[in-house]
């Protein structure tokens, strides 16, 4: 059950449907996913989210894959249950293995573990992980 | 100012400086960091998350960098800085380079606003990422 | 799926029973919503969030829609999907246009992704948002 | 403790320098803040959350002071520390008066609990909080 | 560095004082903690919140100390910082072992590791887990 | 909708059915529950996951009851609706009163209440609370 209704691109304003007509031809789909049918009521945050995933998910001196796999990490800890379909099944399309899939998993609960004893402790940060010592 | 006192070598009991022998050797460091020597009150749970760590961190179908990255994005999402900053410093010794570094946080950034987006409006998960579609 | 079983008007506790009684008649409706029916279980709980809520989102010196806004942001925030729903209704019902939903969920999504890249750098605070150098 | 140094301006790149140029003549003043100077070892995306930013904070169907509201409580939420000060300083700066601050606070903590309530309960939505039923 | 000055009893307004008084009294302490000095410049929901406060932690089906374990869990899991401090010191006053807080960072550490799993997998809730299904 | 299918015994690999047969043999149950199925698909994960949770949850200084609330606690701040939902089951099969769970209810609300007014205000932690000054 969502807050906003889902846009077709024929319900889509204009200006939306000019942003799925360029996700369409990025992505070689027909249609595009639930995510951009929901912002498309907004054309302005569409096209800026458009624009910067684009900027920030292009690959870089990270490879595609890994950046899908750490818009994962911080789905699953950001406990987004839609984000985490979508990011899981696109990581998957760029080639992440079943092994590869299980130790991500593997170290985010591990992280989010000692996240937690860290947390409860409050452990000072060592003066060796300043990067202001580092000179 | 933590809640628990970091216990140094000396004062730590014996079957917690025996996690922190294997700690040193594995690391080549002469001392272990803060957080184990918070954890050394109770020498259960510490040599329980560093066997976790070892097995968890270990390069596997992921290499070590990119375990120490998704580490630090759930860390951050967490806010757990001691973690943060324990982690940063880790992947920078295994080679994060400064544009590495970058597009991380543009990722964790990114995906942060996406969840928030996605979150705010409920979008309902599109079928084609079910995985028991896939058959 | 609840962990709770939600309790009609019939079924509840008398002490209950008055507390939908007063919601009913400050809200002009004939039902309550859910969460009432579930929290009916704990008359003493479910007394005392009424009257907190009823002393929080009275009129002030915020004017009850900017209330709800900030409900909906930190339930998104919160990931509580239950409360995104009711307190996005409650904000349409207060008269929040589909234009001011639209900015509400940018400013949201804008302050998670800052929220994460000033976590992750653990940013120092500037001196001059210091209240106490405000003398 | 940063995991980076913050970068004045004659040690900025100067694709940094430029949106500083910008930020100082918007803001009126004569230097940014450490958030700026944190970012700009990254001018690609120094230059992107700036202008997201200028473009998401614009008045528009919601006021300048309503929308750093909504940025504290997000901020509150998220627990971003350099955020919740930078960001109350900003609405005060914008004529947010003690008592709305007291209001907000209220706000966001009255949520914050029964967004917990609803949470450990898992209360299903009712239906009359389905946009979808309100054709 | 706070975002409101901390008012001390003779700098608070008469209202808060009042309450000052009542948790002086209540825990025969010569003065009250940071937070209720924070909470001071908002009598009426200093008043509220120490209200609420007295309700939720008097003795009843759960002891004090359990709910001052349960208080330090959500506080780790929420990340903050004063409220660890505080109430693992509340706990220590109400006679918490150094097991037993051994013992509860081992749980909120382990509970934190599976959460993330689950959620990083979508587990559906098993019909067994289900209250409705109990009759 | 998972992410990961969920393997009964005659689907799952040899190391995970030798897990599934201990959970089996230490619960006294026929079937595992979901959360294992999932995690079948790397029986390393899966088997450090299991011994984990019996060296955490065994009586010792808390009792089970005390550690399965702290679970649920945790579960319920961490937003995991699966793992609310195990853990409120574990609990009433090991005693938790309807009065029990309202009081957890409660203390879980409360919390996450001034949680958010004390981030929300960056509260100083008071000396007193200070574990090396308490020698």
């Amino acid at each position: 059950m969502s807050t906003v209704t889902l846009l077709d691109y024929d319900q889509a304003p204009a200006a939306s449907r000019a942003v799925f007509d360029e996700i369409k031809a990025a992505r070689g789909v027909d249609d595009v996913n639930n995510f951009w049918k929901a912002l498309a009521h907004d054309p302005v945050t569409l096209r800026r989210i458009w624009d910067n995933l684009q900027q920030v998910m292009a690959p870089g001196a990270l490879d595609p894959l890994t950046k899908e796999m750490l818009y994962m990490a911080v789905s699953i800890a950001n406990n987004c249950d839609y984000c985490i379909h979508s990011h899981t099944a696109a990581a998957r399309a760029k080639g992440m293995t079943d092994e590869q899939y299980g130790e991500l998993l593997a170290v985010v609960g591990m992280a989010s573990q000692t996240n937690a004893l860290v947390t409860g402790m409050n452990v000072p940060v060592d003066a060796a992980f300043n990067v202001e010592d580092s000179d």
